[in-house]
């Protein structure tokens, strides 16, 4: 591209249209057909139900944005297809459209973008009632997106020296965080605040994970509900992004009164560099809380560490999840 | 990005947010309040009336798509942007959002998008009558990008040694083809085809042109209406991709029976290479024809030449538009 050009722009205007493409692939399970071997358009047309123009142009479309390589008239997967949209793979992440790309998220984006820029938030989906279905498809859908994430804290929990007893699962939603801890630390009891709706959910992923006996479920706002005090872990996983400073300093400070002594508090959250425009979805992640809810932010380390003191945290601590967007965020006493 | 990454996927999941970043800032006019000399987030929240927080999560979010570069707290434009999206500039393209953007055309592609690959094409917006507004908004919206092809095609056709006496412009729209080409060749009789609410636009342009008395309209389908013969140059541009190859050699061969001895036909089109997965826009072009129209597509050269021969001419020639993602295609007899 040699500037000046309107690609960029055009690009943008029509981004929607990758949704769009993204969307109609999932939906179809054209990576699946492709991953198993089929790579003309005739043979995955077939296998995917669809008409050969359909796939032809669909298939071109995502080879252009990077999903498939073709060679002639033969497709096939990229390694990072083969892993995430491949519904046969363990690390499939195809239902997050089912949330990410939801009639309503979409909504939210789309009706009058100029609105929440205007305003400086929206109130997004929090106008939802807690029991609405919604809930239920984000903490299903996003499972699969967190499930890397949960292993990868649980494998640091359970290397510490001194295992936790007792840990608070905060907006546990799916409950992965907590059940991947549970799994790791054999003596752990969880408890899990959310929604009751969503907590449904959780209880039936801990009960699958055989961990019944260990859980335990307490329904409501974090902000308003007891949940008790001795807390030797407390994990707050993508909640924090949704609340304005103030608002988080008092949910920390509400976690650090329930901690046992020599408790630990960890968050996973997007955090962007200083500079707020790197690395590319962290930093783009704050648009997507301007647009969806009043008042959340993609937080930076050093506000991050400053809403720790505020809370009467020594401090916070923020360290890289491989090959994750997200970061893992430690509140130290 | 080191593969396997879920990166590219969740970006495609989350494109439509690129569009309504784009949509937010133009609306705002936040580009030309940068491009102003408005650097701080203050600044430019005054001047957008907007809030501080929205517009410097919006500004971030669009230096990390490239619109914007940030050196400490200040945002400053690319090139492209002060080009292309500054409202003072002559080449200001922000009003192409509100076809490109509009809700009718992103829910012609977000409403179900398997559906359309399941069937290879969807009625689109063409269940829409010819005198709905959005037509008129279609017309006015991409004026100013095609302007520049207008004048580079006027450009080519005022440099050849005879010029036309009597042109046909086809689906006229705005009438920017034809007119460009009215003012350049003195001579020439302009006669456009296109819905009648659409051609009272061509008309205001062709008067605003000087161009009155030139200027002759016909209302109605391309398919449908006598509009003559004896035309010197017959133009259709931006129409051939909405039809399948038959129907296109159908329109083609009713303009070859219209033409005047020597007569030329030229035609502006997305043109992908004949691996259909190049460049980007050609390639990705066909998609959108796929959800908007129900058979339309981006032809290749080959494709194009074999139409031509198909409606009776003796091929097809297809030129690159310097600084633009489409091609001129000669039609030659």
């Amino acid at each position: 591209m040699h500037e000046p050009t309107p690609e960029l722009f055009v690009d943008a205007v029509f981004s929607y249209q990758r949704t769009a493409a993204i969307q109609a692939a999932i939906s179809l399970d054209l990576f699946t057909a492709i991953c198993s071997g089929a790579d003309g358009v005739k043979e995955l047309a077939a296998q995917t139900k669809a008409s050969p123009r359909g796939i032809r142009i669909l298939c071109d479309y995502l080879t252009v944005q990077g999903f498939l390589e073709k060679t002639g008239e033969r497709y096939r997967p990229t390694p990072s297809t083969q892993m995430f949209l491949d519904s046969r793979s363990p690390t499939y992440l195809g239902s997050v459209t089912e949330f990410m790309a939801s009639p309503e998220l979409i909504r939210v984006f789309l009706e009058d973008p100029a609105s929440y820029v205007r305003r400086g938030g929206a109130l997004g989906l929090s106008t939802l009632a807690p029991d609405h279905p919604i809930w239920v498809t984000f903490a299903k859908a996003m499972a699969p997106f967190v499930a890397p994430l949960a292993e990868a804290i649980a494998e640091e929990v359970g290397s510490w020296p001194t295992k936790p007893h007792k840990v608070l699962d905060i907006a546990a939603g799916h409950g992965a965080f907590g059940i991947a801890i549970g799994r790791k630390v054999a003596q752990a009891e969880i408890v899990a605040v959310d929604w009751d709706s969503v907590l449904t959910l959780a209880r039936a992923n801990a009960e699958a994970a055989g961990l019944s006996s260990r859980y335990r479920t307490i329904p409501g706002s974090a902000f308003d509900v007891d949940w008790g005090v001795g807390y030797d872990l407390i994990l707050i996983p993508n909640f924090l992004h949704h609340f304005d400073f103030e608002t988080c300093v008092r949910l920390l400070g509400k976690a650090k009164e329930s901690l046992a002594e020599n408790g630990k508090t960890l968050a996973v959250e997007f955090v962007p560099n200083e500079d707020r425009i790197s690395p590319p979805m962290p930093a783009s992640f704050a648009f997507v809380m301007l647009a969806s809810t009043p008042s959340g932010d993609a937080y930076t380390a050093k506000e991050l560490d400053t809403m720790a003191r505020s809370a009467g945290y020594a401090g916070a601590n923020v360290a890289a999840l491989p090959t994750s967007p997200e970061s893992l965020v430690s509140f130290d006493l």
